[in-house]
C-alpha cells in the first residue's frame, strides 16, 4: 500500500491524454471533459475481486489490470460502442507490494492506449484482506443505435463472433498448475485466452454501422447465459445448433463432454452473440469479412416461452441451463 | 449473498428514472444516455471498504449507501456541479444479508432522489472478508467552470462553507460506545454529522455562477490537508486565521485541543473549502446569504513556498501538517 496517494498518483497518472474532449484529467476532485455532441454515451462498471475473479497464481499484475479494464471494453463492445475515459478504484491489502501495482496500472494503459482511451480518474484505499478492483468506462456510440438484449424476434439468426471455451480452459491449466509450470505452445495460447481476453470492439462498431435491429451481448458469463439473457429480454426461445458452434483448434485435446462444457458454459471469452433479421444476415456477413472479423451463425430465434435450446450432434434437443460462471467452483 | 444476479437487479433497480436524457438504464450490457450538449460532464469514483472506512457498529446499511454516494456528490460539488447518473458496485461478503444490501440501496436512493440523480447500473460480485462498495457518478457544470484547486493566487481570500470537525467527534462517539447505545441530542446531531454528512452542491452551484477565479476542495481528509492541496496545486501558502475558523456548537463540550483536532485534521465533513479573488469577495458572501448558504472567511493566500500556516488564537504561527484523516488509528 503506497503511503502517500498523492506521490502515487504522480507515479501513475498518464504522461499524456489522447483524448481531445478531456478538459481536467487526474488530480482535481473529479474530471472534467466536454461530451461529444454527435454520439450518445455508454457508462458501465465491473469489479474484480482477488479470490473470486483471481487470484495470484493465475493472473499476473499486468494480467489483471487488462481484464479489469477488457471486461468493461466488451460492454462498451456490446452496445456498438468505444471506450474513451476510465476510471480506477482499488483497494489494496498490505501484502501486495508497488511494483505488483504498477503492473496493474501498465496492463490496464497497454490496452487502453490501443483504444485511445484515457485514465482520468480513481481512488485507492485499503482493504484488510483482499485486491479489489473497479473500473469504470464510458465510451460513446452513434445517436440511433440500440444494440440492446430485447431486440431478438422469432425469425432472426444467431451469430457470434468467435470460438468459446477457451478462456475457461486456459483457467483450468493454470488451477492444475500454477502459472509459472511449463507449458505446450497451445496450452500458452489457451491461458492466453483466459488472462488476455480480447474485447470485440471492432465487431460491435461494425454491428452499430450496419442500422440493423440487432441485439447483442458479449459472453462474459458463458454462452448458455449470455443466450438467456437475450431470451428472457426479448422473450423469445434460442435455438442453437451444436454443429454450427465454431470449435477453437486449442480445445481439440480435451475429451468431447468437457469441451462443450466449457463452450456452452465457460466464461470470459469477450465473443459477442447477437441475433439479426434474417434478411440482414449477409450484409452483416459481408461487412465482418471486409474488416477480418470472424462471425459465424449458430441458430435461429422462435417463438417463445424464453429459453435457450440446444441442437445436440445426434439431433436431441437439449434445454440450456441458466448457470452462470463460477470461477473457483 | 443473492442467489441470481438477475432477481437482484429487479428488487434494486429504480421504478422511474428522474432524467431525460437516459435511453438506457439498468439491465443491458451497459446503460446509455444523451449527453447535455451545453455543459460540461463531470466523473469521480469513490470506494469505502469495511473495516476501513466504516464498520457494523459506525454505520447502518443506510448510513453506508447514503455515504459512499454522498462522498463522490462531494467531489462533483467541488467542482461546481451537480450529480446526475451514478453505477454502484458491490463486493459482498457471505455475513452480508439480502436485507443489509436492501438498506444499503436505500439509502443511496434517498439521498439521490434529492438531486434527481439516477442510479443506471452496477456490478454486484461476491468477496471473501470485507463489503467494499465502489459508487461512480457523472455530473455536469456550465462550460466555462474550472474551480480547480490550481486556481488561488496571493490576495485571494481563504472561505468555508461551515464548520468542521463534527464527523470525527462524531465517530469517536461511535468507536467508544457502538451505534445502538443511548446518546445525547447534541451526541446525535454530531453522530449524524459522521452518518449521513450534505454534500455542499448549493454552495458549489453559487461558486460556480459567480463566474470568478475560484479554486474549490471538499473536505474529504481533513481541513488542513485540503488547504495543502489548493496550497501544493498553486504554488502558494495559505494562512489560516484559527480566529475565524467557525466552530460548532455541539463540539463546545469537548476540551480545546482535541476540538481544534478534529476541526483541522478531522475528515469527512464534506464542506467546502475555497479561494476567490478579494474583489469579489462580498459578491460570493451576497450570494450565499441570499441562498441561505452559509460561508465564512477564513484566512489569506500569500506567496509560496507551497504549505499552510495556522494563525493560532495567541497569536502564534504553526505551519499543519499534511496528514490525510485516518478512520480507525
Amino acid at each position: 500500500m503506497p503511503e502517500d496517494e498523492f506521490e502515487w498518483i504522480r507515479k501513475h497518472m498518464p504522461d499524456r491524454y489522447h483524448q481531445a474532449g478531456l478538459i481536467e484529467g487526474i488530480g482535481d476532485d473529479a474530471a472534467l471533459y466536454e461530451p461529444d455532441r454527435n454520439r450518445i454515451e455508454i457508462i458501465c462498471v465491473d469489479t474484480m475481486v482477488e479470490g473470486i475473479h483471481f487470484r495470484k497464481d493465475t493472473l499476473s499484475p499486468e494480467d489483471i489490470g487488462h481484464k479489469a479494464l477488457a471486461v468493461n471494453i466488451s460492454d462498451v463492445a456490446a452496445m456498438g460502442g468505444f471506450p474513451v475515459f476510465y476510471v480506477v478504484s482499488m483497494a489494496i491489502p498490505p501484502q501486495w507490494t508497488d511494483e505488483d501495482l504498477s503492473g496493474i496500472y501498465r496492463g490496464m494503459k497497454h490496452l487502453s492506449d490501443k483504444y485511445e482511451a484515457d485514465m482520468i480518474g480513481g481512488d485507492t484505499v485499503s482493504s484488510p484482506h483482499d485486491l479489489v478492483i473497479t473500473v469504470t468506462v464510458t465510451g460513446y456510440t452513434e445517436k440511433n443505435t440500440r444494440l440492446l438484449r430485447r431486440n431478438a424476434r422469432p425469425g432472426d439468426v444467431v451469430f457470434i463472433t468467435g470460438p468459446t471455451g477457451r478462456s475457461a480452459a486456459g483457467l483450468k491449466l493454470l488451477l492444475d498448475k500454477g502459472r509459472h509450470a511449463l507449458y505446450t505452445a497451445t496450452e500458452k495460447m489457451l491461458i492466453s485466452y483466459h488472462q488476455r481476453p480480447q474485447p470485440r470492439v471492432k465487431a460491435g462498431r461494425i454491428a452499430a454501422d450496419l442500422k440493423s435491429r440487432i441485439s447483442l451481448n458479449d459472453i462474459s458469463d458463458g454462452l448458455a447465459s449470455e443466450a438467456w439473457e437475450i431470451a428472457e429480454a426479448s422473450g423469445v426461445k434460442i435455438l442453437l445448433n451444436e454443429a454450427q458452434l465454431p470449435e477453437a483448434d486449442e480445445l481439440k485435446g480435451f475429451p468431447v463432454g468437457q469441451r462443450l462444457d466449457w463452450m456452452l458454459y465457460g466464461g470470459e471469452d469477450f465473443e459477442l452473440i447477437g441475433t439479426i433479421p434474417a434478411a440482414d444476415w449477409p450484409r452483416l456477413q459481408n461487412m465482418m469479412a471486409a474488416a477480418d472479423q470472424p462471425v459465424f451463425s449458430i441458430g435461429e430465434v422462435t417463438e417463445g416461452p424464453a429459453s435457450v435450446i440446444l441442437n445436440t450432434k445426434i439431433g436431441k434437443d437439449e434445454k440450456l441451463t441458466k448457470k452462470g460462471y463460477n470461477h473457483f467452483k
